[in-house]
C-alpha cells in the first residue's frame, strides 16, 4: 500500500500550479532553449520543498544517490534518458567505470549504485564498479537488502587510464561527490570523466548555483508572469567562518537578520502568518552535515559547543569556512502526519522520477536529509511528464509537472554554475 | 485480461535473439554510430514477423496510425522521446499543425490522432489538428469511442505559410503518407514539414527502403557473427508491371520463381520443413492494399480479372506499375491460436511501445494489413528497453528486445533511404 499524500495548500501555490500548468508550452519552449545554450549534467537529483505558498528548490545534487528510491515502472524512462545522455557525453563509449561513495557499510546507498548499474547496462554500456577505498584490494560481491548484488573492484591506474582487472572503460562516471578532495587517481585522466572533476564538492560552492539559480528564476518568473520569490529562496553567504574559533559569526548574525527581515516582508504581502526561519549550511559539502535552522539572528551567536562542532565539518572531515545563509522554505507534504520531501531525479535534462523522503519524527521546518537519518523513501506514482489539463492544478500529475519545471529550472542553474568554474586542467595549472 | 502469447520457436531464432541479448552493448553501440552519420526520422513503425527461425521487418510506415494502441503505461516514454525529436528537428517550435489522414469516418484512425495529439501536447507544444478535406469547411468535433473527442479544423494557406483559424504553427506534422500524391496546399511551404514531404508515398519506394536495409542488415549481421538472411527477407522489384493490361507479369513470374528458389534453399541448410511462400505488393504504398502471397511463380501468370483489379490499385485509387516481391515471412506467434504480428513505435530512434495485430481469422502466412481487416490491438505489456539478462533467451522482455533492435535496424535504412530521394525543391524542379 503507498500512503496518501495530503498537503495543505493555500492560495498562492495553487496559483503557482495554475501559472505552470497554463504556461505549458512557454515553459518547454523556453526550457528548450536553455538546453541549446548551456549543456545539462549527465544527472541530477534536486530536493524541492512544497511550502504550500512557495515552491522552490533547496539542494541541487549532482552525484545522485537514490536510484533505487525510484518507481520501477520508470525505469524504460531512466534507460531512454540514459541512451540520449550518453550520446551526447560520449558516444563512442562501451564500457563505463562507474566511481561510487565510499560508504560500503551503507548497503542502501549500494543498492543506489546497484540500480544506476542496471540502467547504464539496459543503455547498452559494459559497466564495471570501482572502489577507491584503499582497503578494496579484491573484487568483492556484496549482498543487498533486496536481494540484489554488487561487485566492487579495486582501482588501477595505468599511465593516464582508469581500469579495472580485464577492463579498460572508455569513460568515468563519478557518483562521489569528491567531498574529500579529488583523489590523486583521478587527476589527469584521459578518458572523459562524468560529471567533470569540478562538479565535485572541492570546487563547487551552494552560492554558485543559487546565484546562477537567482537569474534563471527570474528570467522564467517574467516568463511565466509570477514573483520569482514564489520559486526562489532568498541566501546570502559569509566568506571567513570558523566555528571553532568563533570567527566571522558576527557576519553570519548579519545576513540571517537581513534575510529574515526580507522573508517577513514577504510573509505579509502574502498573508502568511508562520514565523520565518533561515538555514546556515556550510556553502561545500553534501548529506544534512553541517546544517542549522534558525529562527533569530542571535542564535547564530549563542552557538554551543556542540553546535558549533557540528556545524565545524561535514562529510569526511572536510572544514568548514564558506557557509551559506538560505531562506528556509516550510514543508507542508505529509504522509499520515510525517513530513514529506519531493526529491526529483533527472538523467541528462529528462526528469525521469521522484520519490518524497518521508520521515515521522520532525517537524516542517528541519531538514530531511540529516546525518545518520533514515527517511522512508515513497516513490512517486505518476510520472512528472503527463500533467492532467482536465484536472485540478494540484491533482498528483499535475503538481509533479510543476516539481519536474522547477527542478529544471535548478539543472539549468546547475549547467549555467558548472560554466563558471576553471576546468580541471586550468585548475591543475592554479594549484602547481 | 491480456492473453498469454505462445510463440513455437526452434532452434535458429533462439539463438539469434542469444545472439542479440549477448551482443547488447556492441549493438546499441553500433546504433548509436548511426544515429551519428543518419538522421532518424521524427516517428515511424515497423511491421515484424517472426517465424520461430526467422525474425524481419517487412513494412517500415513513416506516418505511423496506432498510437492509441501502444500500453499506456508507456505515455511517458513517449513523450519524452517526443520532447528528444522535437529538440532535433524544431527546437524554435511553440506550435505544431497536425496534418492527419483524410479517414474521418475511421474513428480508430482518429484516435490515433487524438493520442498523437496528447503526446505532442504532453511534450509542450500548442497542436492544432487541420484537415485536408474539402468537405471540412469548419471546425467540427468528432467523438471518439474511447470517450475522447477530437477537433479537425479546415487547413488554410496564407501565401507560403500552413494555417488554421487563429493559429499560425511553427511547424507541419504529418500524420498523411500522400499516397493520393502530395496536395497543392502542402507543396512549398515555409514551415518545416515533418516528416519532409519527400517520405510520402508519391516519393518512397519500398524496394528503395529494402535496398538501404540490406545494407543495413550486412553490417548488422557481420556485427554479430549470424546469417543475414535471419533478419532479412529476399527481395527483387518489377518496374513495368500493368495488371489491368497483363503486362509485364513474365517479369514478376521470374523474380517470384527465384525468390522461391532461394528460399527453399535457405530452408533447406536450416532444417525448416514449412513451404515457402512469396508475397507481391505495390512498391509505392499502405494499408494491406495490392498485396497477394503466391507459393508458385505460376500464380502470377493465372490471375483472375478480380485479382488483377485488387493488385492493380492501392490507396486512394493510386495505380500499381512498380511492384515489390518479398520473401514472405511465416507468422508464428499466436494468441490462443490467433495469429499475431508485432508492431513496433518508435518517435526520433528511441523504442517507445508496441502492440501485437491479433486476427483470429487468418493463417499464419496470410497479411494482417489487409484492407478493411479489423484486427484485436494487444499492447505489449513490458518495454521494449529492458531486457532480462537473467531470463531466457525468449521471455517477453528479452523478445521485446530482440524486437526493438530489428526495428531499429528498419529505422536506419529508412534514414539513409530518405538521404536519397531528391528534396522537395529538387523534386519540384524536375516536376516544372
Amino acid at each position: 500500500m503507498i500512503p496518501h499524500l495530503t498537503t495543505a495548500l493555500s492560495g498562492p501555490l495553487l496559483d503557482l500550479e495554475r501559472s505552470i500548468l497554463n504556461a505549458m508550452p512557454a515553459i518547454e519552449h523556453w526550457l528548450r532553449g536553455q538546453w541549446q545554450e548551456h549543456a545539462a549534467p549527465f544527472y541530477a537529483s534536486v530536493d524541492l520543498r512544497n511550502s504550500g505558498f512557495k515552491l522552490a528548490p533547496v539542494d541541487t545534487n549532482l552525484f545522485p544517490g537514490g536510484f533505487n528510491n525510484l518507481n520501477p515502472d520508470f525505469l524504460p524512462l531512466c534507460v531512454q534518458a540514459a541512451m540520449a545522455a550518453i550520446e551526447k557525453v560520449c558516444p563512442e563509449a562501451r564500457g563505463v567505470l562507474l566511481v561510487p561513495e565510499n560508504h560500503t557499510r551503507n548497503t542502501f546507498y549500494l543498492q543506489n549504485v546497484a540500480a544506476l548499474t542496471n540502467i547504464l547496462r539496459l543503455a547498452g554500456l559494459n559497466v564495471r564498479v570501482g572502489s577507491l577505498l584503499p582497503e578494496t584490494t579484491a573484487a568483492r560481491t556484496i549482498d543487498l537488502p533486496n536481494g540484489q548484488s554488487i561487485v566492487l573492484e579495486p582501482l588501477r591506474r595505468k599511465g593516464n587510464r582508469l581500469t579495472v582487472e580485464g577492463f579498460d572503460p572508455c569513460a568515468v562516471l563519478l557518483n562521489n561527490d569528491l567531498s574529500a578532495g579529488v583523489p590523486e587517481i583521478l587527476k589527469g585522466l584521459e578518458q572523459p570523466v562524468i560529471p567533470p572533476l569540478i562538479a565535485g564538492w572541492s570546487t563547487r560552492r551552494k552560492s554558485r548555483h543559487f546565484t546562477a539559480y537567482d537569474q534563471v528564476a527570474q528570467a522564467f518568473a517574467k516568463l511565466i508572469g509570477i514573483d520569482p520569490w514564489l520559486i526562489n529562496p532568498y541566501f546570502a553567504t559569509c566568506g571567513q567562518i570558523n566555528f571553532k574559533e568563533r570567527r566571522g559569526e558576527e557576519c553570519l548574525a548579519a545576513h540571517v537578520d537581513e534575510i529574515l527581515k526580507n522573508v517577513r516582508e514577504k510573509y505579509r504581502e502574502y498573508g502568511i502568518t508562520e514565523a520565518p526561519f533561515a538555514v546556515v549550511k556550510a556553502d561545500a559539502g553534501t548529506y544534512g552535515m553541517g546544517v542549522m535552522m534558525v529562527r533569530d539572528a542571535s542564535e547564530v551567536l549563542e552557538l554551543n559547543r556542540n553546535q558549533r562542532k557540528k556545524m565545524a565539518v561535514v562529510k569526511e572531515g572536510l572544514e568548514v569556512h564558506e557557509v551559506l545563509v538560505q531562506e528556509g522554505v516550510y514543508t507542508y507534504e505529509s504522509v499520515d502526519d510525517a513530513v514529506a520531501e519531493p526529491v526529483i531525479y533527472m538523467i541528462d535534462h529528462f526528469v525521469v522520477g521522484g520519490f518524497y523522503r518521508v520521515h515521522t519524527s520532525r517537524g516542517k521546518d528541519e531538514n530531511l536529509n540529516a546525518p545518520g537519518m533514515h527517511f522512508v523513501p515513497l516513490a512517486f506514482e505518476t510520472s512528472c511528464l503527463t500533467p492532467d489539463f482536465t484536472g485540478s492544478p494540484d491533482c498528483p500529475p499535475n503538481r509533479f509537472y510543476a516539481y519536474s519545471v522547477v527542478a529544471r529550472l535548478a539543472l539549468v542553474a546547475a549547467a549555467i554554475e558548472l560554466e563558471q568554474y576553471p576546468t580541471e586542467p586550468e585548475l591543475a595549472a592554479t594549484v602547481a
